[in-house]
């Protein structure tokens, strides 16, 4: 087992009971420390001559490490446990999101313009003219976010009820990074035909599509049916999300250590959405020489068992991830925890990147290798050079909804990773910074940038 | 043509340069009233020695009114007309709904909990069990309101995109009246085992389903097959809030004229899902005597064209509507403007009941029997006894999610029905007072409450 360090998603709020006196609140931040719980928040609820009650937030590595924490803290004398809640969990009882109106409707006045009969004009003015919709309602700044539940994070198949959970967040990043309304539409069917005529019938209200945890490979075929059958982009995040983030942080990659795309060789561990993906769009970027990997090992010429998406990329080589990996310039994975050892990451060429991207346990600790990569990477924010969709998917859809996008092209894709990239100045550019944060406001508005100029560019732009 | 009041939903934002002195104001304030429009606000902008700009909202009748009203206002001399918008229009811009986070996501730790990594335990929690997606998603405050956009108000067929507007405005009376989070789904099928798949395909977000404005018979299928598919409550606004409404409006009419439900003998004018799903509860209500009319005249026996829920209210009776009204103590329109005359008013028996519920012009205009009628209700604001949805959906919807009703049954109808009728108390009862104001905050709660009641005496409550 790889041991976590502590960190928010497992934290607890504690109420506590202390004897108002020096030392009994130290006793207890001691024995939190002890057992390797992180305090956060400490506050004072309540105190009189006698004792005091505080609420402290403590984050742990585990729910196994939270309980030790609460056992070792009872076990502390004249300390009483008031309540323990884990703050996941509260957080998200009764949802993320809500749905609000844009002004009040307080009055019989606003509501005879914003129901019936104002309303009705609406209606009459948008049957003679269509396109009105895109002015007149909240199509132009609405994404559904679809998932069928089958490839729920890391978790796999959990189905659209437990995906639910993850929609909303991505709703509320949709908000909080690019000002974009996302709604969740978690389907009760994981059959690619129904998939494809549910989100058809449910496009009236939309003006962009992202779909996410579909698993491969039936997200490819969804994808590709629906860009045909609608006049509204289609992304599915896992792929392009991915792609564009990997992409970016590769360009900066290989700026500090010298090497061109079109020279190194990459190996991808993982051939599902995202690993098929980022292939594609590094070969739009120039990358010539890309080794795919699925847990079978290479994805060589001579197997007999790869989906047409697995063929595209075929090459020559044939073995195992450790006979790919060697003198590789580039590994990027998008798989599964673990399966990257230390000897094989010194088996690479000089100055090797490497990416570990799988969640939230990377295909190799980063501290074991810390003295043998150029740069390293993972998907976690208590590493540097965080690889996060988070950094994509807002400000594309941003730049796609303002410029009335009828698709997306890869050209879209290339230009968003280059804005990205464009974010780290040489100045501030080095191994532990590839890549902005995910909190860096600039972001969005860069990648909405080139993404509606590329837009425009390729004539899929309506506005 | 029908001579209309002015009304907000045909009002106007003029913003007028006048001279700065005495009387210029007066003489467009005059020019405005001389062709019947009706004054709102009056802002100052701006004033200097030489004029003033200010900012007008003036009430028309119609679109051809507003522009005689311009016109108007644009022949005095010395007032420059600076701009002219409908603020109908400007309201609808953008659209009147938007989602919003409800909590921040500004910190990493934030971030952490509501996304990746913290949110695979939320998933992993509902995946175990799958009933925590009541307590731990939106799904337990969210409504869909499905569309096919096939009979669009009183307006038609006008398709997904033009029924937009409604389904958001309905949305937000939603969360006004009843805090419910309530999404618009505008479906680009109007056939009958699409929009059944595609309403279940999407339902695992959703804690009820609320059907609008889907044209008979259709709606009737569509309804049903919802019902036995789903396992959250489905609710046609249509027939069952207008019901609701109705009903709760003729239990307190006929208190006011000292007729009982079973006595009475209702015409029904509108055989459509309105007036069938009126029939229907009526009848739970206790009524007994019942004839529906559609254009065709009375829904007798002797036809050979009726569909199976028309052939439900069948009648020995035949003829026309003004046969149909003769003796009659109750008209309910459901129908088209102007087909009731004050003469068939005359004809009916002692003390009649009059509710012209066609929108936005009645059946009969009130003022032409005003001396006629025991009680005369309309659908409109501008007259008393507003018969209108929202006394009914924000309180049944809010009920059946707090008690995570199931499915809806008619005792939960007639009780919601019972409960909107309550609220009038005796001393306030009189004949321009039959039903409480849409403004009435007690309504939804008392909906609500009622609701509950009945799901849980029905076993339809999880709750």
């Amino acid at each position: 087992m790889v041991n976590l360090t502590p960190n928010p998603s497992y934290s607890l709020t504690l109420q506590i009971e202390l004897p108002n006196q020096a030392g009994s609140l130290a006793s207890v931040t001691q024995a939190i420390a002890k057992v390797g719980g992180s305090l956060g928040q400490i506050s004072l609820i309540d105190r009189n001559l006698k004792i005091s009650r505080r609420e402290l937030t403590v984050d742990a590595a585990s729910e196994e490490h939270a309980q030790q924490i609460v056992i070792a803290i009872k076990a502390l004398p004249d300390i009483k446990v008031l309540e323990v809640s884990d703050r996941t969990f509260d957080l998200h009882r009764g949802g993320k999101i809500e749905i609000v109106s844009r002004f009040p409707l307080a009055s019989q006045s606003e509501l005879a313009m914003a129901y019936t009969p104002g309303v009705g004009r609406i209606c009459e003015a948008i049957s003679h003219d269509r396109a009105q919709v895109f002015s007149l309602t909240i199509k132009s700044n609405t994404v559904a976010i679809v998932t069928d539940g089958s490839a729920v994070l890391g978790l796999g198949n959990l189905g659209p009820e437990a995906a639910l959970p993850v929609m909303e967040g991505k709703a509320m990043l949709f908000k909080e990074f690019a000002g974009v309304d996302a709604f969740p539409i978690c389907l009760a069917t994981q059959d690619t035909d129904e998939i494809v005529a549910t989100v058809k019938n449910i496009a009236p209200v939309f003006g962009g599509i992202n779909l996410e945890d579909i698993a491969a490979p039936r997200c490819f075929e969804i994808e590709r049916r629906l860009r045909e059958k609608l006049n509204i982009p289609v992304f599915h995040d896992d792929q392009h999300g991915t792609a564009i983030v990997t992409l970016a942080a590769l360009i900066n990659a290989l700026k500090l250590v010298g090497k061109p795309m079109e020279d190194v060789r990459i190996v991808i561990n993982g051939a599902g959405a995202a690993g098929i993906a980022i292939a594609r769009l590094l070969r739009q970027a120039g990358a010539t020489d890309i080794w795919l990997c699925d847990s079978k090992g290479i994805l060589s010429k001579t197997r007999t068992d790869l989906t047409p998406q697995k063929q595209e990329f075929a090459v020559e080589a044939s073995g195992n991830l450790a006979d790919a990996i060697k003198e590789a310039d580039v590994f990027l994975g998008v798989s599964v925890p673990g399966v990257v050892t230390p000897q094989m990451v010194r088996s690479m060429a000089k100055d090797p990147i490497v990416f570990a991207m799988a969640n939230p346990i990377p295909e190799i600790q980063p501290e074991l290798v810390k003295n043998d990569v150029a740069v390293m990477a993972t998907g976690r924010s208590d590493y540097p050079n965080q690889i996060n969709n988070v950094l994509a998917f807002p400000g594309v859809f941003r730049g796609a909804l303002d410029c009335r996008a009828k698709t997306f092209t890869d050209h879209m894709y290339l230009e968003a990773a280059k804005a990205i990239a464009s974010l780290v100045h040489c100045g501030n550019l080095d191994r532990e910074h590839i890549i902005p944060s995910v909190f860096d406001r600039r972001v969005a508005t860069a990648v909405s940038a080139a993404v509606q100029q590329a837009a425009r560019q390729d004539g899929v732009a309506r506005q």
